[in-house]
């Protein structure tokens, strides 16, 4: 079974990277650069994680039209990333109106072209930031969608491996599995030093923190 | 009801255009490039049915990856455009692996921000090559995605006005809402003069010739 894997960089993907290495023959990466202010540190985060895993078949794109569109502090340098609340049920502006579906749509179609059985994708629903497109309805009308969508003889299937675990969970099956943390990044803002703040890098400290464990990243603040 | 309509330039979304001035206070249009060999003369067809309904929101992109992952002719050039074969049931070269989600999702997004409660695409399901990805169920799987991969307060709606028509009927339907076939463009291989021999050209020649209408576009063989 050859599996397309969705890598961002970032930790929740590396993890999942891992576990797609553990359960396919075979894993193809691909990484999806959208015009998010840190995309030069994710993309050496997903070329770092591809030859720790040793896997030739990588796919690099950039959907430069999410930049285009906006609507997120991600793309958009004129909204503000907010600090993160991780206590509130409300949207953040980091919200990329519909992104995981470009994601999806890109796998699928790459998937369907090498014959790959299987797409991961990292994405977390409880424990996260509240993005619509992160949660388990959202992938079963999109693996509906890539069902009736491709050739008859295409068999895909959206595989959400970290989607119900807790940030803490992930990192602990992270580490049993000796997925390579040191080298995801995970910072919506910084590139040399992660900021600790924004949303991504709350959830991420909050995770090791609730582990046990110290996050080898840096940061630019204590933590 | 601000309507985004997807106007690829061809016949089909040039009369899926029409409706969506009819049905729509407003429309914005969006064209997708994706490094289909005619993309050039499918962008004139765009901006000049765009100025004919004197549209001011455009948004045009290209998704370059549709061409990199490759797995169709009208991407690949070392994959021959199939001659048209009208009677048979599979699926023909010119099919870009689960391309019409790259068009959904990039519509959605756009919507999302622009606060459009519609999204009209020209699919054609049984007049039509036999995509899998212009199936009504395909575009019901991914209704249901949106619905539940956006904001709450999102409502967007799939609106396919084509889908069930022949191509006879679509010319028709055009020529009664003064639609501008003769801005339009359908050949996957001519810029200048279409080819009449690809699945395209065959599907809108066989249209006009059953609407006893002759087709305004300039041919490179006798029609």
């Amino acid at each position: 079974m050859l599996g397309v894997v969705l890598t961002s960089g970032g930790m929740d993907s590396c993890v999942t990277t891992a576990i797609a290495a553990r359960e396919c023959q075979k894993i193809a990466l691909l990484h999806v650069s959208y015009g998010q202010r840190t995309q030069a540190r994710e993309l050496k985060a997903f070329n770092d994680i591809a030859d720790f895993y040793q896997v030739e078949q990588r796919l690099v794109t950039n959907i430069a039209h999410l930049a285009q569109i906006g609507g997120s502090s991600l793309t958009d340098r004129t909204i503000e990333i907010s600090p993160a609340n991780l206590e509130t049920t409300e949207i953040p502006t980091s919200y990329v109106p519909f992104r995981n579906a470009h994601l999806l749509a890109i796998a699928t179609s790459w998937a369907e072209v090498i014959s790959a059985g299987r797409i991961y994708i990292g994405a977390v629903a409880e424990d996260s930031s509240g993005y619509p497109d992160c949660r388990p309805e959202f992938y079963q009308a999109f693996q509906q969608a890539i069902s009736v969508g491709t050739k008859p003889e295409t068999q895909i299937e959206i595989i959400t491996p970290v989607i119900a675990l807790r940030k803490s969970e992930i990192v602990q099956r992270g580490l049993a599995l000796g997925a390579p943390l040191q080298l995801s990044w995970s910072c919506y803002q910084g590139e040399s030093l992660a900021c600790g703040v924004c949303d991504s890098c709350a959830l991420r400290l909050r995770g090791f923190r609730e582990a046990g464990v110290r996050d080898p990243l840096p940061y630019a603040i204590e933590i």
